[in-house]
Order: C-alpha cells, then sequence, then structure tokens
C-alpha cells in the first residue's frame, strides 16, 4: 500500500483545509514529517476539544487512503474476551489526525457492533485506526461496559470530562436501551436512522476501501473489485442487508434509498432453528457443523421424486425440491417400526383419536438425523431463498449490482457461496452478488461517518443528503 | 343444484353425439327417463369396452352440468380406512353416461393423490361420480392395493379383463413407481407431464365447476366466485402449486404454460422440521397446534427490536422481523443459568475450546418453547415466504390472478389466511389469493381429463395443445 501526500495542518485546528481529491492543497514530504512529529500534542489542542464539544459527532473523519490492515499477526489492540469479537481487519486511516469525540454502535435483533478510532499506541505515524468490534445484543451490557472504558481511555487521552465523548446510535436497540447507555455513560446519545447508515456505510466501503468488495465463487473465492473511476456509477443498486431478519434497500444515488422489501427469514431463523435441532450453541459450531454437512439425507431432490433429472424444465437431479423434504416421511417410517416391530403392518394416525401432543414420546427426534446435515439443509435453505428473493427485487427494479452485508455472512465461504450460487441461478448469470469484509458494520460505519460535512473526503462519496427518501 | 336435460342416447353408442353447451340436442325428459332406465345394461355393451380398450384413457367425459356433492352426511362410497383419506367433496358429472376405463393417479413426493369415475350405487339417476382418495406417497402399496380394488370393480361391472383398465399417471412418481404400478395392476400405464396436468386439472376447475373457487379472509372465509363468463378471460393467471415443494406456473392460455419459479420451502419443509421440532406425527396434528399457538414467543418482531413501530418504513409492531429470532437468544440465556446459576456471570463459548458437539446435552431443546408456539411461527414463516414469491413472480409477468394449490394448504383457513395477507400486504392490496376446494387434485383431474377430444364439455374449456411451452 503506497503512502499518500499529507495535507498540510493551520497552526490552531486539526482540521484539513480541504480534501477534495485534487492534489492542490496538499504539502511537501518535509511538512508531512514535521506533522507526524508533532500529532501528538498539537493535535490535542484545547482548541480542538472545544469544537468537538460544541458539535458532537461533527467531527470530519479523513478518509483519504484508507486501507485494510492485513497485517493479521498482529493483535488487536482489545485483549481477547468472551465479550465479544474484536475483528482483526482494522482500517487504517492514515491521514486522519483531527480528535475524534464520539463513537458509534449498531445495535441490532441479535448483535450489537461498534466501531471507534484509536491512535496507534507507540507509533510515531500519522492517522489511526478505525475498529470494529461485536457483542451479542443480549449482553448489551457487556458492551456498555466497553464503551465506558473507551470513555475513559478517551478522557485520560484528551483530559476532557466525561460527557465530551457522544456516542452515536443506530439500529432497533438505538431506541430500545437509549436510556441506559445514556445512564450508564453520562453522554448524550444520538440516534441515526439505520437504512441511512447502512448506505453511508455502504457507500464507504466500496467508494474508499481498496480490497473490501469481492466476488465469490468456488472456483475464485474473494476476488477483489477495483474501486470505482467514477463513485457515481456505482449507483442505482441493491443492499441486501442479512441480520436476525432481511432488509433489501434500493439505493439510487447518494442517501437516496428506499426499502423495497425484505424477509423474515434471516439469520435469527438459521440460528435460532438450528439451536433447537442441533447440538450446536453458537454460530461458528453451527456453520462448522454445516460444512461437514449432507443435505441429501434430509431434502427431498428432484432426483428423490423422478428418479433422475427433470429435463423438461431442466431441473438437476441434485436440484433440491424441498428443503427437508425427507424428515417427516423418513420419521414416520421410524416411529411405525419402533411401534409396530419391524415387519408388522404400517400403522397411521386416526385423527380423531390421537391426542395432539405438546412433547414427543420419542427419543430426542433430532438423533436420527445428523445435526451436520440438517445444518446445512438449513443454511442452504435461508440462503437460497434470500438469494432469490433478492434477484427477483433486483430484476422488479431494474438494479444491476447487489450487494449482501449484514452479521448473517460473517465471512463464512458455504454462505456465500450459496447466495451466489443462487444469484447467478435465477438470474440466468445475468447477475452477481458482491460480498464485503466489513460486512457486519454497514450501520454503525455509517453511523461513525454521518455527520461528516459535504464534499469530504478523497472521491466525493459523501455527498448531499438533500433528497433522501425513506 | 338444479338437474338438467340429458343428451339423447344412439342405440349402439354410449358417446354423445355433442355437448357443446347449447340446448339443440338436449332431449325430452321421457327419453331421459329411458335412458336412465337402460344405463347399466346400455352402456355397458362391448362396443363401449371395444372403444375404450382401443383407445385406452381416450374416453370422452362429460363434464357438462358439473357440481360439487355438498350433502356431507352422506358418506363416501370407500370405507373409512387409515391407509388414505377419501375427499367427501366429490364431483356429480350428471350427463356422463359413457363407460370410463382409466383411472388417474397424481404421486408426488409426499402425496399420491387418486382420482376415479363411478356410478352411483343404488341410485336409478344418470351420471356418476368424480373421487378424490389421497395416500401417503410412502405406502405407494396402499395406493396400488386400492387401485387393485378399483380394477376388480371395473371387470365386474363391465366383465372385461384386467388390462383392460388404464391408468393415468402423473407426477414425479409416475415415473419412479411405474414399474412397479404396471407389474402389480398388469395394465398399461400412460405418463402424463406434471405441469400440462395441473393447468388442464385447475382449467377445469376454475371454468367447469361452480363453488370451487373462492377468496379467503378472516371476515370473509370462502367467499366463491362466480364461473367466468367468458373462459378465455381467465387468462394470464399464476398458478403456484404447493406440495412438498412449491411450483410457480404462468399460464397464458389452453394448455399454453411456462413454469417460472419455485420454492424448496414448502410443505415437506413445514411437515419435516415440524415432525423434529414438536410432538406431532401427522399433518392435522401440526395445524390443530399452529391454530392454538401464539409464534410472538419465538418470532422477533419489531416491536421488540425498536420497542414500537418502525414508523418510517410504515411496519407495525407485530410485524415479524425474524422468522424464531426469539429462540437462539433465550435458549442462550437458559443454558447459561443452568451452568453458573441463576444470577452468575454470563459464561460464552470460546470457539476454539468447544467441541462441535452433535447432540446437545440439555433436556429436549424444544421443551423451553411450546410446540403450539413452534407450529404457528413455522406456519406463518412458510406460508408467508411462499405468498412474497408469488406476489414477485406475478409482479414480475403481470399476473393478475394468483390461484394456489397443492395439498399443502389443505383447506386450512390459518395457512390460507396468511398466503392472502401476504398476496394483500405485499402487493399493497391490488392483487388477491384464489383457492380451490379441490386443491389438491389438480394433477391428477388433470390426468383424468387428459385425453379428452377438443371441443368437449360445455364451455370450451379444453381446447387446443398445440402451441404449449414448458
Amino acid at each position: 500500500m503506497s503512502r499518500r501526500h499529507v495535507p498540510t495542518l493551520s497552526a490552531d485546528s486539526a482540521v484539513i483545509s480541504t480534501a477534495t481529491g485534487d492534489s492542490s492543497n496538499v504539502s511537501t514530504d518535509s511538512s508531512a514529517v514535521q506533522t507526524r512529529a508533532r500529532r501528538t500534542t498539537a493535535l490535542s489542542t484545547q482548541s480542538d476539544i472545544h469544537d468537538a464539544i460544541l458539535h458532537p459527532g461533527n467531527v470530519r473523519i479523513n478518509v483519504r487512503g484508507a486501507f485494510i490492515v492485513d497485517d493479521t499477526n498482529s493483535e488487536p489492540s482489545t485483549p481477547r474476551s468472551e465479550d465479544y469479537e474484536h475483528d482483526p481487519h482494522e482500517i487504517r486511516l492514515p491521514h486522519h489526525t483531527e480528535v475524534v469525540s464520539h463513537i458509534a454502535v449498531d445495535i441490532g435483533g441479535s448483535l450489537a457492533k461498534l466501531v471507534y478510532f484509536t491512535r496507534e499506541p507507540n507509533s510515531t505515524s500519522d492517522g489511526g485506526r478505525l475498529n470494529f468490534v461485536k457483542f451479542e445484543t443480549d449482553r448489551i451490557d457487556s458492551c456498555i461496559d466497553f464503551m465506558r472504558k473507551l470513555q475513559a481511555d478517551y478522557q485520560r487521552n484528551n483530559g476532557s470530562k466525561p460527557e465530551e465523548l457522544c456516542v452515536m446510535a443506530t439500529g432497533g436497540g438505538a431506541f430500545k436501551y437509549y436510556d441506559r447507555i445514556r445512564e450508564a455513560l453520562n453522554v448524550e446519545v444520538i440516534r441515526e436512522e439505520e437504512m441511512e447508515c447502512l448506505i453511508i456505510g455502504l457507500d464507504f466501503f466500496i467508494t474508499e476501501i481498496p480490497k473490501e468488495v469481492f466476488t465469490y465463487s468456488e472456483d475464485s473465492p474473494m476476488e477483489f473489485m477495483d474501486l470505482p473511476s467514477q463513485p457515481p456509477s456505482i449507483y442505482p443498486y441493491l443492499l441486501v442487508n442479512i441480520g436476525s431478519g432481511v432488509s433489501m434497500i434500493k439505493v439510487s444515488g447518494p442517501r437516496q434509498f428506499e426499502r423495497i422489501g425484505g424477509t423474515s427469514l434471516g439469520g435469527g431463523t438459521l440460528w435460532g432453528l438450528l439451536s433447537l435441532l442441533t447440538g450446536a450453541r453458537n454460530f461458528d459450531d453451527m456453520l462448522k457443523l454445516a460444512a461437514k454437512g449432507d443435505n441429501s439425507t434430509v431434502d427431498l431432490l428432484v432426483g428423490d421424486i423422478y428418479g433422475g433429472a427433470y429435463n423438461k424444465i431442466g431441473l438437476k437431479s441434485t436440484h433440491i425440491a424441498s428443503s427437508f423434504g425427507k424428515v417427516y416421511k423418513q420419521k414416520r417410517v421410524a416411529e411405525q417400526e419402533a411401534e409396530d416391530g419391524c415387519n408388522g403392518p404400517l400403522k397411521t394416525h386416526t385423527p380423531e383419536q390421537e391426542l395432539v401432543s405438546g412433547t414427543s414420546e420419542l427419543p430426542h427426534p433430532s438423533s436420527m438425523f445428523r445435526p451436520e446435515d440438517i445444518s446445512r439443509s438449513l443454511l442452504y435453505a435461508v440462503s437460497n431463498n434470500i438469494g432469490q428473493i433478492a434477484y427477483l427485487h433486483a430484476e422488479k427494479h431494474n438494479l444491476p449490482h447487489i450487494y449482501f452485508g449484514g452479521s448473517f455472512i460473517g465471512g463464512h465461504a458455504q454462505t456465500m457461496n450459496t447466495l451466489s450460487y443462487a444469484i447467478r441461478f435465477w438470474s440466468k448469470g445475468s447477475k452477481q452478488a458482491y460480498f464485503l469484509r466489513h460486512e457486519g458494520y454497514l450501520g454503525s460505519v455509517g453511523a461513525f461517518l454521518k455527520r461528516q460535512p459535504r464534499n469530504w473526503g478523497r472521491r466525493n462519496s459523501f455527498e448531499t443528503g438533500e433528497k433522501m427518501r425513506v
């Protein structure tokens, strides 16, 4: 990653005078060196802090030259913990020098995603890093504790009062936990509209961050997209945001968007059903199970019905005709054999005589089927379904690009492969699925960047929000 | 139901000379009485049988004046059995007098649906009835036994050899069980293309059978549609056929159709998952559970995330944001409490240390959640999803009417209500769902009628199939 020129800083302000992407205001290398040398003192002047207090959250983040830190050997700046997961792919902002007086959190139905800026400890270089940490929403208190630690760090580094840090919050939890966060931290909590944040975050990732957006296929996993040469060319597009549920958002231009659909069959459905059906007790385990599974033991395939392909309509024999379509039958047969002895006549129900029973009198039902196979089948079912509905919406609204965001994907190969396959299958190869390395942090990054002034940034990706539609 | 005039029969043939719906060829009442008197003998002449042998399945079914027998007190002509379910809503064909030398069966992934014609025992009236009987496909042998009994009856009544009855078969099982049926019955099995049969059956029901097609809403369940005054006005339409899986078929005209989509999340998914998750061991019990359930204990609602409605995008607080979205959380909390004691710190996973276990060490997981609530949630999830994908296809192809067929619906109020609601919700009230009383028998009725000659029937609903597309 080549280092870029650093703009001159004025003596009494850390605010970069302009950063519109042309080179007219960039400094010489010598001034850059000068800047680095005085960073830790000059940038924390009282006037910077005063500015941050007057306009909480209204700090300009300089995203010029931002890149993903790919040094996976470097430990994240937080200690390992059971309470959260720190994404190792921090984003370095080499030119951001201003004091950042806010953190941002996106609290969804299952996960709370936190984004915050840190200077690099023991480093003499300019800039700093965006950090990405996630918590489960039902342990929101861990998240609030974490924010309290950030607040203490901020106070220690900048000498300000605790209330001078502000929290940008989005997602449903920004409303639900509003009072709790405000009281716990004794700070201002600024709530931001969820979908607007998603879009701001996604636009940032597409437009500003190299090696962020990629396509996925088994042959060529993670093929990175170039940054767009003409940012407006990225519109219109479809964002499919998969969290507990799924939202589909049509984006026509910067901050011009509309929720055009969604489905309740999302990550929460997969996790919920798999936690009932398998012994797996967390997402990672479920995905590990799915990776080892064979869905053909539980799914009814075209070949199972037809004894081969259904050529007339072009369905392969391995095409899934019915997800979990084999389970009911096989379970019935096993139960009947257990009741009647293996060779007895198959006795079936008489609805009138049978009590509707609330609990099975049989052994744990899933013991008949491998948890691996159940996991894979359900992962396929949910991912395929999302892919199909996404395609139908993209086609209806004539949206050439489909981006998948949200924590459901979690960088999991099989999930991305299924979503990619579904888009290719339904669009007959005319559309492609795009993924992001920070797919779970669109909303929180959007909230973090939200207060960007106009025309900030290298590539004009954060322009006017006047025409926003919701 | 008023009785209609009966056409004259020629002495040497049971074939009605014309039945195009005009009254020019109808007989006087006295000849009708004459006809009735000699029916049982005159119609079973050797020449009729010879005709049926030469053209197996090629018998003209006179559908003029057909109606549903609504006398639910009258027992079906078959004895009650655990092996099958005889639909009490037989269809009376008051003008069909010819020998019928075929039966029809549609063998799907879960159910085999049989249609056959019988004279009315101990009745002196003309015509006869279409009977509808279904079997579970994994008990195909019961179905074959049943067909053998029909064959014996046919032989007894008509004095012909066993091979003179023929079986029209459709659905995937027509291929899979082809040899088995042929060998067991020692008859010709004529296989018919599944989707063509579905469409022929549906066109028949829409066009010929009064009180067959209806809309459903909680306020006004079963509002019957009038028969179309201009049959071609029924096109184009979308058929959503829900069996184990779901097929969506665009129908542009008589026998002009194309499969435009489908989903693997169908009846098999609901039945399979519910058989794993609840104690219910048959479809009826599952639906009874669902009727008593409250999905809000397992589904994550908009109100659970936002603490109220998400007004900006018009989602009510009771809108389902994530199906089963509460399960994972609640299960985790309960497990952690069980491990740590109720007031201990919440200990969570460390993926590295934890074995991916295939069986739960905990009590039966679904004991935490009521089977009623799980059933309702899954019924909602599957039905809503089908409704949404159906709407998207109907809109994409500009199809004003959406008919739901297939055994999944089973006349179940909640299923129809959810499908109707989904179509109204997604189409913003511009489209409606239509249901059928014989929704499970489209394919088998289509196979039964398939060999109809052109221009047969009262309303010209069985015209040319030249332009068929698959």
